[in-house]
This record gives structure tokens, C-alpha cells and sequence, in this order.
């Protein structure tokens, strides 16, 4: 189901339409095109006191092509910028519409040295010089630290107080604008964060905050197929969110397996045929059939993996919707949605664990959902199910690390998928515009998602939540 | 500003008009009166596997003079009913509109012995059983364990899977029902937050996730003042949520210092006598003028509460809104707010902390906002304020728990006051309506959620952030 709003107010005549009537003009989000340059423009730098983080996000920009600009608040920059000779300058206000060199892509704030609630001035005073600079489909990215892990309560309540600053940049921001909170550890490693928060590719995630521990990230050769030589297992892979997340993971180098059930091999083996057209893999990727709400699927996946000599990445995707309000649902609908949501996932995941088919350094990828965390009616099973996939993640992850392996959620929000195309006319048109972006996300956003925590310099990413949801306005 | 729709369509003539037009129509809330009896009716048992809380869910119901029916998933509450010589009997399915002594008021379901997903099961039919039983204003209280202290991953997964549920059924339930989890650790007293929960002074309170550690939980006495003796400071008590604040810890029984500033002195004063007029405490109740932004005040309240004796509750409420998007907003309005509704705060519990005026035993309840959760356009600073907020309460109770002091958050959503009066009405409309009881809180609502979190049984609440909300679809 094409957003036909979204299309129409972008339109010549659109434009003018909602320009007169006065309607919301929800921005045509830029997304990630193998025709187009993923990165350019300028980058806006401010900081609070003492950041630490310049030599690493300046080792960002130059990697990508982005000029760093400093804003007063971050006079540190320019000596950094001087040593490492990159170009550099002072911040100066520009038109959001600038020539796309001249344009400011993003505002990069470094609070990680912010000590207490004072001295979050610093944040603001940055962010009221530069928010209207800001190009459109332009990025906010704020570096902090865990208020777990700070040193005093002081600090831990600026820390957190980030927290109510980014998502409120996020809900003003408008024009495609993303703004998310990066919480770091010392040692921690933020390329393959900030490389993915400044693409096109997180073009529907925003108000969301990320947390990396120190880990040992492997930098890959090449960002562009950074899953190269890793092979990974999509559950759900035949069609909407799963059949991109396969696509996205094979584009990034991955060799991929796609499962789906008997009932869908046609879609599946379409879905696969056509991700060994555009990233071939001399016939590598392949297609699994296996129902996963049967008790011995788990041993039999486990099995075949393991013949392909084991697996890096795990990405589970299969979901099914049995709403109905609690009252009318049978037991068979609570059971079937927990079971293929839920249970599946822990029995899947135990047996390649017990098998080490799992390989250390690997990533567990688990789709909850925002009804996970809001919950929603008519869907006591779906978001049982979901918010036990965020249970999950945060118990597994200590449980994991022993092993080298990282378990995180993506959390989708609206999405444009089949599901969404049968909703009532109210209720998608509700999903799509409730969100700071306007409209509904693609499975691509999704898909990209994935594929940053799978990413090898994503090592310190484990236990997180990550919605993929334009920053809507549900939660809880 | 009165919520002229829920008057309307609760009116005889405004019913039928609803009901024509098949008009939303809100619940009116049955909150607490002292005229009507506080607790009455049935309460629905279910259970899990291996419930552990029927002697203390029963020694509750026996208490407030509830009788405690099972449903077929709760066989073991009719030989512990038997054991206690208490009324019971089964759950049969009955009208929500019953006379009141045959309505079932409360569903309770002890999910303390659910270790992994597929026992989620029970839960379901006690619920696809009961639901439509529920009479209006109704109670649903799950018990379950907190995730984070489970035995293993599976466990903790289940755990975490009643927060969808919980989310889900208060979205499910209207009709003024409110539906929560309460998790607990061996050894946690149950009483006080039961109580509440099913007391109307629990109206507005819904979709809300409680922990209880096991704590030197005082029973009171007298439970309709069972703050009797203790002394409680409110600040920006002269008017709106922190005038109602005051007023219903008196009515509790607590001795109250009323905190403003010399520009609302008229206010205050007026507040307070009303107060003493209500619940007399032979004059000990007393204003106390000071500016809480300047930075003398902290050591001044401190002195003035040290020469009363010491105080028990600090009610952090005292706050500012200075609206606008950052880019408009001058430093001065971003300071103001920071440092009036979060650097006051710690400035006020560091100089009482420092000299022992805050008791063991004490109490510290700030009050946060959904802002300070979700973020808000216009609200950078306030959001911000009050994200630190949530990050104090996170950071200090640790740190807080070595002195038998506990301290939490109220995070209110849409409460009718002067504020929201003031809002434009297409805002103030969305506030209203978009939230599970389909009408705006009142600062009582607010302020009986202090009054718990005060109790002297509510001692093993601490690093709690409780939303007073209606369960609101905001959230992040």
C-alpha cells in the first residue's frame, strides 16, 4: 500500500496545495541508494566540557568524506582537526537548503564530559545556534555516558537528562531530521554507530538511545560489504521485513540462509533467487523450510547449519498476528502467537548455543515490536510475545558475552508491509502520521537496522532495544 | 477548565446522544470520598504455577472487607481461604453492572511462579475468563517477579512478557478499569501497594510497572492515616498538584510544610489554613517562603526543617514550564528551567541529607512528567529537567538505600490545572482523550500516588518511576 499522502504533498502540485491549506508535508526521507554518495556535507561539532571524543569522530568524518565544523561550544575541535590534517572552520548559521557541500548533514554534540545538570547549558546553547542549519533528512547525534556507570549521582542525572533533551530535538526537528543519544563506555567503539546514524540508512530511526560497551570490535576492510565472509540465518525470510532483512544482510556481503515454512517456499525461493541476483554468492545463500512452531524444528535448524560449517549472525524475524481482543481470542490463538514469537526463538537459539553453531564474535537480532513496549489492544498475545523477544535480549546479553555474542532487538514501529495495507483507513493513517516523521517506515529501515548490529564494529552493542519507529509517538 | 465532554456524555440526555452517534464515552472515575466506603465487592484470584502471595493477597482482602472468588486456573486459594476461615467460593462470569456486593471489582492474578513462556497459558484463560466480569472503575493487578532477579534467562523472558499483557488489557478494558504489574522479591510486603491498587485512590494510575524489594516495611496502625507522626515538606505546595499534594498527605495524617515562593505567599497561606481547616494538627502544619533558585535556600530550608525536628517525605513537586522551540528559546528561560526543576532538587537533598534532617526511613518523591519520558516539541528545557529527574531517583536510590531511605518518581501525564486550562483547545483535547480512561487526571490522582509511595509500608518501593497518566498513548 503506496502512502499516497506522503507522495501527493511532494508533488509540484501538492506542495502548493498544502502549502494554501495548510496541511503537515511529511519530508520524502532520503534513503540509501547504491547510485548515490551514502555521505557528504558538513557536520556541525559542539561539546560539553571535556569531551573525549574528537579524535574518534573526526577518524569518522575524514574516513567518510564529511567536514567537521566547530560550533563555540567545541574550540577543541579545531587543534584535533589542525593534527590530524583535516579541513576545519568555524560554525556558521546556513540554509537548510545550501548547496549540498555547504549543507550541514548533521549536528554532532560530545556530552560525554557533562558532570552535572549546569552544565547541560552547553547542549543548549549549541543546540539553539545550530538546530535551524540542520539540512533536511539531516542527523543529530549526541554522545554521552551509561547513568549507570557514572561516577556519581550527579552526573548519572545529567547523563540521563540527555535523555529528554534528544527526544525533544527529535519531535522538533520535523523535515526528516533524526536524533538519537549514543551512550559510550570507556573504550568503547563508535564507528560503525556514528558511520550508520550519519547514513540515509537509519533514515527512520530517531528519539532512540544506544549503549556501547568496550568490546572487541573488529574494524571491517570494507564498511560498504562489512558482513563479508559472514553467514547469517533469517527467520521469516519469504516476504515483508524478513525478505528485506535477507536482501539488506546478503547486500553487506552476508551469506544468507533464508528460512520460511513449507507453505511459503514459492515466496521464499522467489526471495532468494533474487538476493543471489543482485549479491551473488556463486550459490551460497540458500532457502531452509522448517516450521518453527514444531518442537523438533530447533534440532533440525541447528543441524543444518551446522553441516554449513556453523553461523555467524541469527536474526529472528518470523511473527505471526493472531488479534483479538482477550475475551474473544481461543486458547489456540494466545498459544500459536507465543509460540512462534516467543518460544521458538529461546528453543532455536538454545540448540545452537548447546551445539556452538553459534560462533563467538556472532549476533543475536530479535524483531520485538512497539506493542512490546506500549502494548496494544486487541493483541494481549502479539505483545505478550514481543515484550518476552525485549525480555530476552536483556537477560541473554550477561548470559552471552561470556561467549563473545551480542543479542539485541530493533523494535519496529508503523511499517509499510502487507500487514499495514489490510489495517482500516483510520487506523494506518493514525500509524503513519503519529511519528516525528510523518509517515510509515519501509522494511528497509528495518532491514538496515539489523544490519548494523550485525555489523563486526558493533561488538559493544548488546542488550539494547533499538525502535525503528520514526520516533512515534506510542509508548510507554 | 472543566472536562466539559465527560460531563456531557455522561449526562442522561448526553448518553443517548453518545451512544446515537457512537461517540467515545468516558468512564467518571469513582475516586475516593470519605462519605462511600473505600473498598467493596469481589476480587477475582488467578494464578500461574506455584503462586506464592495467596496468605498475603487474602490477608489483604480480609482486611478492606473484599471477598476473594477462584478461578479454575487458582485451585489452591479455596484451601488457604478455608485455612484463614475467610469468605470464597468460585469465579463465575457475571455482569460488570451487578449490585455492588456481588460485582467483581478487582481481577488478581499471583504469576509470581511463571518460569517460562509457554505458562503464560494460565494467564491468558484467567483473563479471556474474567475479563468482561470487570465492573466499571474495576481493578486488574498482576503479581509477577522482577525480570531482573530471575532465576534464568527463560524466567526472566516470561517475566518481562506480562509487561505486553498487563499493557495490553489496560488498553483492552476501559470503562475506567485499570490494569498494572507489580513485581516482587522474596520477602516483599504486598499490603500497602495492594491497597492501593485497588483503592479508587489508585483512578488515574494504569499500564504502570511497580517493584517491591523485600524492606523494614512498617504495617500502619490506622490505615486511613497511616502517616500519622510523620512530617512532610512539599514544595510549590501553594497551588495545583503541589496544593493537592499537601492536602492529602494531611489528610493522611502527616504534619506538612507548605513550600512556595514570597510571590505566592497569599496563595500558600490560603492553601495551608485550608488544610489545617480539613485536618486539624493544632497549627503544626506551616508555610515556609523560600525562592528554591537561589542558591542559599537549600541550607535555609534545611536549618528551618532541622529546628521543626526533622522531616520524614520530601515531595520534590515544585516546578516551571518556559515553552519554546530551542531555537527561540534565550539561555536564561533553559537555565531557569534546569535549574528550578532539577539542580534545586539536589541541592535541597544534599544540604538535608548532609545534616541528617531526612530521617531513616524517609522518603523522597519527586515529581517527573511524561515529557521527561517521551520528550516534547517546545519543551527541550522542561523535558530535559525532567529526564534528570528520572535519573536522579535511578542514581540516589542505591546510594540512598544505606540510610533506609527510599526515593521515587510520579511522573504525571494530562492532569487538569490551571496549566492545561491554558492550553489551546485542540492540544488540551488530545491530552485528554488519548489515554486509556479517555479524560484528563486530577492533581488528587497525583497526589494519593505520593501518599502511597510515602506510606510507612511502602518502605521497599525505592528507584521506582511511576506514571499517573491513564495510561497515556505517549510514551517512548
Amino acid at each position: 500500500m503506496k502512502d499516497r499522502y506522503l507522495g501527493f504533498v511532494n508533488s509540484p502540485f501538492g506542495t502548493s496545495i498544502a502549502r494554501t491549506l495548510g496541511l503537515p508535508k511529511p519530508e520524502v526521507l532520503r534513503r540509501h541508494r547504491a547510485d548515490q554518495p551514502e555521505f557528504g556535507g558538513m557536520a556541525t561539532i559542539g561539546a560539553g566540557p571535556s569531551p573525549v571524543l574528537f579524535d574518534a569522530i573526526l577518524g569518522v568524518l575524514s574516513a567518510v568524506g564529511m567536514t567537521g565544523v566547530a560550533h563555540d561550544s567545541a574550540p577543541g575541535w579545531l587543534p584535533v582537526a589542525a593534527r590530524h590534517g583535516a579541513m576545519s572552520g568555524r560554525f556558521e548559521p546556513r540554509s537548510r537548503d545550501a548547496a549540498p557541500a555547504d549543507r550541514v548533514h548533521a549536528l554532532i554534540f560530545d556530552a560525554t564530559g557533562i558532570a552535572e545538570s549546569g552544565e547541560l547549558h552547553a547542549a543548549y546553547a549549541f543546540f539553539h545556534d545550530a538546530m535551524r542549519s540542520v539540512a533536511r533528512s539531516g542527523r543529530i547525534v549526541v554522545f554521552g555516558r551509561a547513568p549507570s556507570c557514572s561516577a556519581n549521582p550527579r552526573t548519572a542525572t545529567a547523563q540521563r537528562a540527555l535523555e529528554g533533551l534528544v527526544r525533544s530535538l527529535g519531535k522538533e526537528a520535523r523535515n526528516g531530521i533524526t536524533a538519537n543519544l549514543v551512550q559510550i563506555d570507556d573504550g568503547a567503539d563508535i564507528d560503525a554507530t556514528l558511520r550508520f546514524f550519519l547514513s540515509p540508512r537509519s533514515a527512520y530511526v530517531s528519539g532512540q538511545v544506544v549503549h556501547i560497551a568496550a568490546a572487541g570490535d573488529v574494524i571491517p576492510a570494507d564498511w560498504s560489504r562489512a558482513l563479508a565472509g559472514k553467514r547469517a540465518l533469517v527467520t521469516g525470510a519469504a516476504r515483508g521485513i524478513g525478505a528485506s532483512i535477507a536482501a539488506v544482510l546478503a547486500q553487506h556481503g552476508a551469506i544468507v540462509t533464508g528460512l520460511d515454512t513449507e507453505a511459503a517456499r514459492d515466496a521464499l525461493d522467489q526471495t532468494m533467487l533474487s538476493i543471489e541476483d543482485l549479491s551473488p554468492s556463486n550459490g551460497a545463500h540458500a532457502a531452509l523450510l522448517a516450521d518453527i512452531a514444531m518442537p523438533e524444528a530447533a534440532a533440525e535448524i541447528a543441524m543444518a547449519l551446522a553441516a554449513a560449517g556453523g553461523i555467524d549472525i541469527v536474526v529472528h524475524n518470523a511473527g505471526i498476528t493472531r488479534d483479538k481482543t482477550i475475551a474473544r481470542m481461543s486458547g489456540e490463538l494466545w498459544d500459536s502467537v507465543i509460540d512462534v514469537n516467543l518460544s521458538a526463538q529461546e528453543r532455536i537459539d538454545d540448540a545452537l548455543l548447546a551445539q556452538n553453531v553459534l560462533r563467538a564474535g556472532g549476533r543475536i537480532i530479535a524483531v520485538s515490536s512497539i506493542s512490546g513496549i506500549a502494548g496494544n489492544r486487541g493483541q494481549t498475545n502479539y505483545a505478550t510475545s514481543k515484550a518476552g523477544v525485549i525480555g530476552r535480549v536483556l537477560s541473554m546479553a550477561p548470559v552471552l558475552k561470556a561467549s563473545d555474542i551480542a543479542i539485541n532487538a530493533v523494535a519496529p514501529g508503523f511499517i509499510e508491509t502487507q500487514m499495514t495495507a489490510r489495517m482500516p483507513f483510520g487506523v494506518r493513517e493514525a500509524g503513519r502520521r503519529l511519528n516525528s516523521m510523518g509517515q510509515g517506515g519501509l522494511p528497509v529501515d528495518v532491514a538496515e537496522t539489523v544490519a548494523w548490529l550485525a555489523n563486526p564494529g558493533s561488538a559493544g552493542i548488546t542488550g539494547n532495544v533499538l525502535r525503528v519507529c520514526g520516533q512515534s509517538l506510542l509508548g510507554a
